[in-house]
């Protein structure tokens, strides 16, 4: 792939204007080196050692592997995914027949007023698409898909209900649509909210497709997914500072542990901190938290450092997200590790 | 390591309680064996193959090899962080002496009004602290450090030279009153701001220890650290949907490739899109981000599915967190890939 232009990388994918990280790393040297100060990089940004990078862009043959291409060769088919909702989307899957006789599986993505992708079940639109899809050589309609991730916003299995339930309801009328042109595929309706508090008529769907609930998570329990007692998931982390000025408690848990998401969602902070009700994780950077009562003056003889705190956090995606391992462990001992799949 | 306790791993880590986990899976399952829908469980929290690691547990042996143990001996260390700001962390030093005549060397955290870590520069404590760390056997006072990370709030050179001017000044007067009690090392400070702005007494210090500079970002754009042109890192998108009934073009970059960090701090949402100052990054869930335009109608022609659009991320730290390879382009050729560190 060495030459191929970026614009032929699927995406998401970071990339790095390499003379543009030499400018700004030679600026930075002969600024230092002129006032005749050490310059000594962080590695937080970029986590890799420039100086190796420098040297083996020299050796830029090293890259032309077969393993590399490989890799690029999988990343450079664009439209792969199945979930489709957009005519040109379909025109793109018709312009490359696979080989051997497979097809193309299409679940059309249907949006039921849930404000994520699909195209909107009231338009025509979505039924001439799923006909045109269904009437597509080398393609086939396996199912029709809807996300209700608006149950993110629900407080409580009333309205968790409500939404689950109008959700079905329209994909089952989708369904009954297609039925009337004679075409019969799959139903699948998903989101950890709804599969937890679901309604009868999700019965009649074929698939369901929850992921959080595995583990869940504090946001889980403020929905009503389930309880706190539910969550599968913590993050440990150590008292590493006191700061009597600002009446905190410094952890050696930052965002690059845990994430940003939940900023402002609980009385808490970012994460509820466990058996203490009495702290709110206030702020983190990237690889610590600061910690501070709910009222009050910190009493510092409780929590010397050193001290545990176990956190619960506020979206386990989120969080697992920054783990490279996560540890596992029965009635608090370990029974081994588990090595999560990254990328795209 | 098989059998310890979770208190004895190093932090921040991520645990999973099994048996919640198995519980959780299993009444979800029974749920829908109930009710006879096909449970196809999402896999975008846990990222891991429940299956395979079930069946590893039952071989629990697997994880007692050699390999295993080396990585948990080095995670066993507690406070094995060479910077300090606690008398507490003293003598934990001193309590695990390092063998051959080695000795721990420890740079003093002072927090010169930067509401980071540290002990703050005017308490006696920190002089005092200063003087028990010099005089403790088996360790050895290597300078003085302080991260002025109150730069981040500044907009423009003038405000990062004020803060600079502080931090500079109050580590060169705590350097002083060393020297008066007859201590002598080094000195640093740092952060991008500041170090790309610095002042001229900065030149007195030892040592700077900026970070994010290799790659800059719109933040630092934000501050004054950089322009935009300065910025090395982009993350490349490609329109995947439209919601005309929204507004919106549905991208295929979310948080998991940008992080949600700058959560409304700019007028285009979280990033900025490059070559479109007309766009705003509205939201994103884990795997979309959603585009609005700023004021009127999106023209949709000049979007069709499929289109790039490169991302200048808020906060490059944050953003390259979630990506395991970086590719290297120069002038918009690939040249390489870089992999980061990962991990505590």
């Amino acid at each position: 792939m060495e030459g191929d232009h970026i614009t032929t990388l699927s995406t998401p994918v970071m990339v790095v204007d390499v003379d543009i990280v030499k400018r700004n790393a030679e600026k930075m040297r002969e600024h230092w080196t002129k006032l005749g100060v050490t310059l000594r990089p962080h590695m937080k940004t970029h986590k890799t050692l420039s100086c190796i990078v420098v040297s083996t862009l020299a050796e830029a043959g090293f890259y032309a592997d077969h393993g590399y291409d490989d890799i690029l060769y999988a990343y450079s088919v664009p439209f792969d995914k199945v979930l489709l909702d957009h005519r040109d989307a379909l025109e793109q899957l018709r312009k490359r027949p696979l080989t051997d006789r497979r097809v193309w599986h299409v679940w059309l993505k249907l949006d039921c007023d849930n404000g994520r992708a699909g195209v909107l079940h009231s338009e025509p639109e979505a039924l001439r698409l799923a006909q045109a899809i269904s009437e597509s050589e080398g393609v086939e309609l396996t199912g029709v898909y809807a996300h209700c991730g608006n149950t993110y916003g629900c407080r409580g299995a009333e309205q968790i209900h409500a939404v689950a339930h109008e959700t079905t309801t329209l994909v089952l009328q989708f369904m009954e649509k297609l039925k009337a042109v004679g075409i019969s595929c799959k139903s699948s309706i998903g989101s950890t909210p709804s599969c937890s508090q679901p309604i009868s008529d999700m019965a009649k769907l074929s698939e369901v497709h929850p992921g959080n609930y595995v583990f869940f998570d504090v946001q889980q329990s403020v929905i009503g997914s389930c309880g706190l007692e539910d969550v599968a998931v913590r993050v440990l982390s150590r008292v590493i500072g006191h700061s009597p000025h600002r009446n905190q408690l410094l952890l050696d848990c930052g965002w690059s542990a845990l994430s940003l998401d939940g900023a402002g969602k609980l009385p808490t902070g970012y994460a509820v901190i466990e058996g203490h009700p009495d702290l709110r994780l206030l702020s983190m950077t990237q690889e610590h938290g600061r910690v501070e009562p709910l009222s009050g003056q910190l009493d510092y003889s409780r929590y010397p450092l050193g001290t545990l705190l176990t956190i619960i956090p506020y979206h386990a995606c989120a969080t697992a997200m920054m783990h490279s391992v996560y540890y596992v462990h029965s009635g608090g001992r370990l029974v081994g590790k588990w090595t999560p799949t990254r990328g795209w």
